[in-house]
């Protein structure tokens, strides 16, 4: 009830804070049989861990996840699994600044009134160090997804303040620190970080995120439609502030002869709708953009006010990420992946009986 | 777990096809003691209902909702409230073409895929017809929030296809047909859809939602951050395709010196974030802008497949919205409102002994 | 939250009350396909209905059910299915009396300091009334697991005051008011009865499920084990007051030598544990007995208070059951079919691609 | 919905197997700002962990608890509670035996159809080893429902085997290895256990827990009830066959006219019914009655099958308890510390605004 869990049948719940002991989580529901290891799950979270690159915050934390239970002989045994990361980089700085003010826009002012105290240490359970038990879990369900059904979840920077990327190249995503799957951006990416860290400022960005592989017939009609189930996983995730299902907000001025998807034996004659009709998967790929505010966090001094209410100036000192986007593309691929994973559950619970002659028609249009 | 409840504290369970003979809900968790009566739940269902005006589907529903459990003497009793609303203008039409073939971008093929089969009745549970009662449902809570914690949840039309509204008069937003707050552009409104009416053709809109007298505090961390429920609850209506919280998109290419909204004892000094930081309210406007897609259902021929999977031309005939957005108004205001009652509750639940010596400040911005 | 739901998977909501217009429910997550008609379901609830035999209630109601929804050609379609059952014999008499006082062992005084107020009017939401719409949602379930699986689930009453049944004729069961499986035992039922009800009192009962044709490994482990499941549902039946799986309490004298279900190719030696080993089905005969208090309302008066705390004497008139527990068969059965539906589904969700060598030895035990 | 989590608003999920890494669990929805330490929990789980007299399994494990987040400053946060204990005492020796094999009233048998595998070391995830982390959890609810309500939830050994206690004497409870409140019994369970351990045998037990100092109105109606929620969480203690609320099956052969508990100015008369009507609390003591079956690992060789089907004779060896229901009394106290903290926060939730004029009577019945 008070959000630590994600998923109906799949289902995830974490703890852990930012300078706390350690970060962990549960998956129950996780299918058995499914062969899973500490080393692949560890390639996702090295792909968001800090301090990586220089365009990312320098705290350094190796995130190794371990798993305590739920996995045996090296394949899950359907009972919950049980992983754990501990925390080494928390300093033991002096927090009596932070303690006593509210930095804008962070979560501090809005949990002192939610829990009248806090975890004032790096912003406590509000910090987006604790979406690295997301991508632990999410890692499993890209593998089973992968290996049972063919389905693959990945994404990739489109947008990073005013530089949008032109070309993607999947190969070239995993290549470089921003996520970016245009190479001739790189140079213009590289130049805007060193600009914006030597300012103090922060940026925001865009994700894109595709499910490829999809089956038709995935997603529950009315309220727990896919795409509501994707909006909701995605703007969990710390910074999110849109959320675009296919066109997204393009289709405020299409009109419907061009917005709708047409269909033809061949397949799908476009992609507007993002893989969805009715809430529920067509088969074509499943296409989800987020929009990310920058870092709240930066080294320009700002108003606010302390715990008493008085007038202050802030100034966030730290390791921070000048553009939290940046290491959102696994944070959103894991969630997207479960929340597939889960109406996959969903789907083979109430519809195992289901058979159509109805021929399933291929996805024609490239993302 | 199939996708007709919606909220885990405040819990509303629907039913009914556009076709088939009633449509109804179930209020799971209201609380007791409110003064409700079918006629206040009518004034929000009237605002929904169809063939209002000629920019409107030209079904005739009266959609007069009846209570039948739940309520004593004028008041809710705590218990589950049942309500039900009778169809009255399904069409005993010819549905033969309908029921072999897939109409583009409708849930016709996807339901295929996922049910084995489908009442195709006017698109059986994938009409917003369903939505009619969310409306309800998000009445008895719009009136709850509104009693008892002066949480005002409104809503207008903020664009339609290339027309955006520039002056926000939340008095004029119930004096025309288009959910508009800006009178000035009303004829420019009516011009537009009169010549897509004669084209055959739909267009989309943007709806914007905007809940004042928020009190911060409200929302969970992590998965069910407010804003995370909101995002499930908007892409959950009919036609949906993206979302925004605050500045939305517009964040990506914002610096954190400018997106940051300071504090000070008077006030916030601007709401890029739209109310929520971390998930949970800072006691400013709620705001969130969702963009409709056009209608599917158009008179202009379009290609798709017959169950046999052979290439067919498909025109949708029947009484359809030319542009779907317009009608959203209510039923956003509904699903923003069962959002905010849902956390209002789980607030009381887990936080009845919160106390805070700390001040809550204005939100003194404009929207 | 507020306990008008049942099931994870396969979910019924309810709501009505003793004197209200309709009494109804909604089905969410049934398998699409079923053959399902009003007919079928009536017959369950005709099973359990008032007014059929001079030892219940001489309320008159038909309990005649309506299917609104879910079902389209005679079948489900995977939606959710409404049903609704409306009133027609709630008498308009004066309750001023009840109105002002709370009956012993009734739900008056709990749901006065619970809501603040309650319906009245015969109990309102407290009374077994509600157990209607459970027959119909049961009905539906006990039909799928028969057709599909070959599960079989059946009750019959085994103890009513003093008098013990001794043998088990299934055919018996529905060839008289007591849902009695011993013939022999008929003239004595009646007789304690017509006394009974001369002496204005009321008696308790015990009754008996039997789920046969399980299949091994439904259930889930730790907190869902089916048969915490099955007690949950079981409990929830008005004025069930216990609950045994196999031998219950029993087994408190037994030694682990005893009661041990030693397993054979041929089959289980015996079926102390009821069918379930570590909370999952071993495919025995699921057995569960349960223990139904005497009816509250008695005509022989009773001390209580009234809403002002003062003493006072309390006759229940009205129209009573004697016995409480004679009704209690259908909806014991429906509360089953509902828990081994939901963990069919479960099952299938979590399962669907477990496959073993081991094979499945056959439930030997006569129960 | 795989059945690893408890409760709907205090929500505990866990994770863990007897012979693995570690056991833990995550509590989501505690309250905030409730002091709690290590030293605290440990207290409870000392009560439980095995090894502390020669009565129960000579398993020597420390169940030494570490809070890993939701805990600053030493009070809670309000975010989610992560614990863990870390298994010591896991025997690497040989299970050759145990793996091919399935042992009589075991959950090996039904394990292995439901996943098609199963962690064979002492039981995996069915073995009762488990239930450390619902001590751990149920121990920060009980200490929460003392300090802000005044409930007391505290159990005792009622039966074990043949032999009754008589007398109920609180302080007695904690003096002796088989929490008997009757120091006149002591002599002959020492000496009951003594045979029974020398004979290879075990024997099953009956555990009252009683929760003192309720107020009344706690509680749903329908399926969620205070009694089938508490029906849920002590059937999914181990071992668990039978619950009785108030006088249970007793309730049987009682007429109504001595089952109703009337009620006084002074108090209520009499306790039948165990502290609820209508599932909703009356203000006076619950209580509950568990019945737990004889341990299935006993010396004596029993028949079964191995994997292939094959007929074999087994004995269990290793280090088990002869009466599982020794060590149950604080496993039982755990879960209904949980079920009732949930459903103060439920009551919270709905009925926040909620008062009555009507007098609370005392619970004038002695348990």
């Amino acid at each position: 009830m008070s959000g630590n869990s994600f998923g109906k049948l799949f289902t995830v719940t974490t703890f852990g804070e930012s300078h706390g002991k350690a970060l962990g989580c549960i998956i129950d529901g996780c299918p058995p049989g499914i062969e899973i290891s500490e080393e692949e799950i560890q390639v996702d979270l090295d792909r968001r861990k800090p301090g990586t690159s220089k365009f990312t915050t320098q705290r350094k934390e190796p995130d190794q996840v371990e798993i305590l239970s739920g996995v045996f002989e090296g394949k899950t045994t359907g009972t919950s699994i049980g992983m754990i990361i501990h925390n080494t980089d928390q300093r033991s700085k002096d927090y009596s600044e932070i303690k006593e003010t509210f930095r804008p826009n962070h979560a501090d002012y809005s949990y002192e009134h939610k829990y009248g105290a806090r975890d004032y240490r790096g912003g406590g359970r509000s910090s987006a160090r604790e979406t690295a038990m997301r991508v632990a879990a999410g890692s499993v369900a890209k593998k089973y997804l992968k290996q049972r059904y063919g389905i693959e979840i990945r994404g990739y920077m489109s947008q990073l303040g005013p530089i949008k990327t032109e070309k993607l190249d999947w190969e070239q995503v995993h290549q470089n620190p921003f996520f970016c799957p245009d190479v001739d951006k790189l140079p213009e990416l590289e130049d805007y970080m060193k600009k914006l860290r030597k300012s103090g400022d922060s940026i925001g960005a865009k994700i894109t995120i595709v499910a490829s592989g999809m089956p038709p017939g995935l997603g529950e009609p009315v309220f727990d439609r896919l795409d509501a189930d994707l909006a909701h996983a995605l703007m969990s995730i710390n910074a999110v502030k849109g959320i675009e299902i296919g066109d997204g907000f393009g289709s405020i001025e299409q009109k419907g002869s061009e917005h709708r998807d047409e269909l033809s034996p061949e397949g799908f004659l476009s992609n507007h709708s993002g893989g969805v009709a009715g809430g529920i998967t067509t088969g074509q790929d499943l296409i989800a953009h987020i929009a990310l505010k920058p870092t709240s966090s930066i080294l320009i001094p700002g108003k606010s006010i302390n715990k008493a209410g008085e007038p202050i100036d802030v100034i966030t000192k730290g390791r921070h990420d000048p553009c939290v986007g940046i290491r959102a593309t696994p944070i959103a691929e894991a969630m997207v992946a479960m929340v597939v994973m889960d109406h996959v559950l969903r789907h083979r619970a109430q519809n195992a009986d289901v058979t159509t002659s109805v021929p399933v028609i291929p996805s024609s249009v490239d993302v």
